[in-house]
């Protein structure tokens, strides 16, 4: 089988919570699998020197409403979560502790119930009781997640997913990686398609 | 009929360019006109604390190489430019003393020109006597557009329309507005026919 597909993203990212939702079926239409890397933009961003989209004057007004419009155009569920962003320690060591505890299916269906929460109820999923609740919800023990999400070596798993990001040149979410090639952006899923079929 | 879209671009900026090899039958399908409006981007970067794409870190290298692969995506010509970006007030300057002088028609002409120099051809359109050269070959006259370029009267034009734009919230190139609607970006073409069309 072909290599897969590295896939990073921050879970306080809305154009990472898109791509979420398709990802999966775009690998599977190629036969390609995924690899979720859950990585911590701020961390990132201070290494490119940029902020989160929102932060800046003009732009951060206009991006709300691009979120909001772009869920709308692609048919994706969307309610502008009254804190952002957040800060998603919480969440993406969530998901590297289920990963390495529990299994790779069982921690994406974890990745996608946390983007739910933050991009379609509201939750403040910066809070590890949250993460520990949404956990419980799609099965996993909520008091070995809690633990383990907050343990030294999943801790140090999360800076190494996000140092090894950033040596492979990510400077966003979502951020592809397939055979090489960079894709930045949910906006270039139909490129990353494309050159999955060969065509570009 | 309806009114017309407001297309916000420099011309040093290569998804201006994209933009432009696609705005009018946009438009056209969608039974508008087009307003173009070159400004500098460089003071609008000033104004909202961003720069260039190509100046940060990381993100500049992967974004030369997605110009060039977004333009074999889109099957538009492209060569990536020997200087980049370039400074664009002559060209701008260049677009409108046409249009105020000659004709809107013209001056688009003139704008595709100036974007095929720079992006195809790798021209310094950062140049009074290139830009004049430019506009000799799309038949104007190159002393006239030469002198009229620099006069007084078109740099408060071209500072008007920088700050015009600034005043509706653009921050980037390309950006349109339409029926108070902002997009930013050739990558949000497919939402803005969509708006035209009433589906979004």
């Amino acid at each position: 089988m072909a290599d897969p597909i590295d896939f990073y993203f921050d879970f306080s990212s809305p154009y990472g919570y898109f791509a979420a939702t398709r990802i999966e079926e775009l690998a599977v239409a190629n036969g390609r699998l995924v690899n979720w890397h859950p990585i911590l933009l701020g961390v990132v961003f201070r290494e490119v020197g940029t902020a989160p989209l929102t932060s800046y004057p003009k732009k951060g007004e206009y991006s709300f409403h691009d979120f909001e419009r772009t869920a709308r155009f692609h048919g994706i569920p969307y309610n502008r979560p009254p804190q952002f962003p957040l800060a998603t320690q919480a969440a993406a060591r969530a998901m590297l502790w289920t990963a390495d505890n529990v299994g790779e299916a069982r921690a994406i269906e974890l990745a996608h119930a946390l983007y739910r929460a933050m991009f379609v109820d509201g939750v403040r999923i910066d809070r590890p009781e949250e993460v520990a609740r949404i956990g419980a919800a799609v099965g996993l023990d909520a008091e070995a997640l809690a633990k383990g999400q907050d343990s030294e070596p999943v801790r140090q798993r999360l800076r190494a997913e996000t140092e090894q990001a950033l040596a492979r040149g990510v400077f966003g979410s979502p951020f592809i990686i397939v055979d090489g090639e960079p894709f930045w952006g949910f906006d270039r899923f139909a490129q990353l398609d494309a050159f999955l079929k060969g065509t570009l």
